[in-house]
Parts: C-alpha cells; structure tokens; sequence
C-alpha cells in the first residue's frame, strides 16, 4: 500500500507540475500584460464559481485526451462522457416487444426512434450481459437532471445484451444540443467566433468483465452540425443512418470493446 | 470605436486560442487516461467553485507574467498584486510627526514600524504627488476583508508623496503569510511537496501621471521564507533592512516609476 500511495502522489505531482510549466508556456506566448492576466483570471473565476468548469473542459479538452488514448487503436473508438452523465440510473424493465423503453414519462413528445446494436470484443467474440448505460436530451433538447424540468432519471437507464451481445432499445430521436452560452462559457464562445451547437447523439457506455469501459456517442449521417461539433466529439466509426420503416425511425450501430491488458 | 472593439476582440480570440493549445500541449505531455482526466477536472472545479481560482493563479502564475514584462527594464520590479488587494480604500489622513498613520484600530496589536521611501521618475525626477496606496497583514498574520476579523480597511491606506518625493508612514511590521491550505490548492501544495508561506511583504501601489502604475511589495531581510516564497515575488531590488532605533522599528526603500511609453 505504502508504496502504491508513493507511486500515486509522485504521478500527481508530475501532473500538476506539467499543468504549471504548459501554463507558464501560454503565458509566456501569449505576453498577456497586467491588465489582460487580470481579465483573464476574471474570467477563470467567474468560469470556476459558476461551477462551468466541467462544461468548458469537456467540451474543449476532453476530446483531445481521447484523441491520445485511442487513436489507431483497435475497437470503437471513444467519444466524450461529456458533463449530462448521471450516476446510478434506473435499470430499464419496461419492454416493448424485443426492444427496453428507455426511461420517460408516459406522455413523452418526440418522434419515437428504435436503436439497435451488438457489442462484441476485439478478439472477435459477442459480448453477452454487457452493461449498456444510455442517456440522451429530450424533444425540448435538454437533459434530465440539467437544463430539463423532466424527472431526474428521464431518458437516461441501463440494460444487458443477450446471448449474442445484441440489445434493442426504444427511444425517441435525440436533438441538435446548444452548450448553454449565458455564462462565461458562452464568453468565450463569442471570444473565439465559435456556434454553440452539438449534433444529436446518443450517450452510451458499455461494461463488460475483461474488457475496458466504453464511453461513446452515436451521431446521425445528414446532421448540419456533424463537421463543426463544437466538442469535437464526432468519429466516422460513431456514424449512423436513421431510416424511416413505415412511419417508424430506425437505426443501427455495432460497438467493438477492447480486451483488458 | 468599431476598430477598437474590433482590435481588441482579435487579441482576445488570440489570447483564448492560445489558451487552449498550451492545455493541449499539457494533456498530450502529461497523456493523461481518462480517470486522471475525470480526477484533474474535479480538483479544478472544486478550486473554481471554491472561489480560489484567483488565489491559485496570483500564487503560481502571476509572478510569471511580471518577469516576462518587466525584466531587464529600468525601474523599480514589479511584484504581485496578489488576491488581497481591496479598492477604494480610505485616504489616510491621521498623522504621527512627519508620518502617516496607516488606518489601523486604536487598540492595535504589533510591533510599530516606520516606514519610508522616496517616489522618482526613470528620467530622474522626483515624483510629488503620488498616490501610494498600502496594505499589509496584522499582528495576527491576518489581511482585513479576508481572513481577519478586523474592520475592512483595516491596514489599508493611500496618501501622498511631498514636494521632494518623500513619504513617510507609521504602520507595524509585518508577518510571513500562509496562504489558504484548506481548499484545493492547499491539496495543490501537497502534491507538489511544497509549504504555503509567503516572507512578511508591505504590499505598495503607486500612482503618478505620465508614468506606469507600479505595483510591488517590499521585503525584510533575514526573513526565513525569503528563498522559498510559495509566490516566488521576492526580487532583489524590493528588498529592505528593519532596523532597531531606541526600541522603533525602521526601514526605507526608494522607488523609481517608468515613464509611460
């Protein structure tokens, strides 16, 4: 233990120490004067207490740490947890035919969407009572539990693959997202001539026994904001088609997880 | 106008821009997994809710900016502002001699201490007039408006130069600094292996037309804290004697303001 905990802190350590030096960097090219350091850190402090942090990391940093985890790696690859992900959501019961329902309210708005996948491993075999843990936006295009008024677990839940890794859920189409821009945030949106937008997609993730935790997103092929995702979250393995059966959106996209070392 | 919004909007969106390469530059080096990203997010949130965001950067970074502006050019160094600086403080009016009385209580605990300068110009003229505006922790190690309890200007003060230059003020002398270790950046501090102290500083802005705001502190020596400042503000030319005259502390520093470009 004691060594482990040493292990740790040196790596904390050499952590924070990389973040001064890269921040020493910024400060350095940047030749911020007194007044521009001070209006900066004003506005880190407004960022910080209006708790947007964890906004403004994941949607501007968190791709660039997937980027250097996964690219030409095998399996899915990876996109944003993001900052809408709440823990201990409802394990789904409901069924509709073969597919879950994933948690609403009886009288949901939104063009219902069923969506299908299979989970498999990169050693090639399916991945049966694989976790899928699901979260999305509603027809307002707000989150449970966030920007929504909806119930605190609304849209979001989990269920199992069957034998032969696949799961079949019932959902509705999620929406194009605009980040909120009220805050300072939404500043540095204005700042740097960014929109605010995120295509529609579906949050997944995916536990299975001896393979890594699979955190990604599901976007849809046309989407205006597909090549301009302000989180940079779109992957062309994440893609998929939404095709209209009778009156009923359908789609589909298989996941690959990657064995444990 | 138009071009000046313009101009300054531009040098905001590259302030921004830059920003974000160096974190990138920092993710890559430090290659972060995701749990380490998720771990580091938390802490800064904290630090932002927490409202130490200014504590932090002022701490660890704004020392940096201060070098890259004004080493190697003429004049007095500038030191940090510091978090605990507080506006509109009162005119000092009360006088003991020759000697301002920095606003403190009747009843005030400390060594007493006399403190004097002389303001002139980098083209060598004295500077009559100048507003110097002072601040210093109490006897309890504390600053007013912050962690003590005194009254909120309590320490805090401007008035100034005469004719010649010269001021002179009565204040008590004060005493090395821990910064705040209960919030985020003391966990900071303990994973870079560092302590939280701060050598005993006068905090001294001044003022006069034609030439730049100087803002800097003033050091004693001999102080135990002097080489391993957790701000690192100490510069040699900041530096003064406390001298022992019949029982009266005493000390003096000259300061020399640059000439506005």
């Amino acid at each position: 233990m004691q060594t482990e905990t040493l292990k740790k802190n040196e790596r904390v350590e050499e952590v924070f120490n990389l973040f001064i030096k890269h921040i020493q960097g910024f400060l350095q090219e940047a030749k911020l004067n007194h007044e521009e350091y001070t209006n900066f850190v004003d506005w880190a402090d407004r960022l910080g207490r209006k708790g947007e942090l964890p906004l403004f990391a994941d949607v501007f940093l968190e791709t660039h740490v997937l980027r250097a985890m996964y690219t030409d790696k095998p399996g899915t690859q990876p996109s944003l947890l993001g900052p809408y992900f709440v823990e201990n959501s409802p394990k789904v019961e409901a069924k509709d035919g073969d597919a879950y329902i994933l948690t609403q309210r009886p009288d949901e708005k939104g063009e219902i969407m069923y969506f299908k996948g299979n989970v498999s491993s990169t050693n090639g075999k399916p991945l049966a009572n694989t976790k899928v843990e699901m979260w999305q936006n509603d027809a307002s295009g707000k989150y449970s539990s966030f920007d929504s008024d909806a119930p605190k677990y609304n849209f979001r839940g989990h269920f199992f693959t069957d034998n032969n890794g696949d799961f079949e859920v019932r959902s509705i189409v999620p929406l194009p997202y605009s980040i909120p821009t009220d805050g300072p945030t939404g500043e540095f949106l204005d700042y740097t001539e960014q929109h605010p937008m995120r295509p529609a997609h579906l949050h997944l993730m995916f536990e299975a026994e001896g393979h890594e935790t699979l955190i990604t997103q599901v976007f849809f092929e046309g989407d205006e904001w597909l090549e301009t995702d302000v989180a940079d979250g779109v992957r062309l393995d994440l893609m998929t088609t939404l095709r209209d059966e009778n009156g009923v959106k359908k789609a589909e996209l298989d996941f690959v997880m990657r064995e444990e070392n």
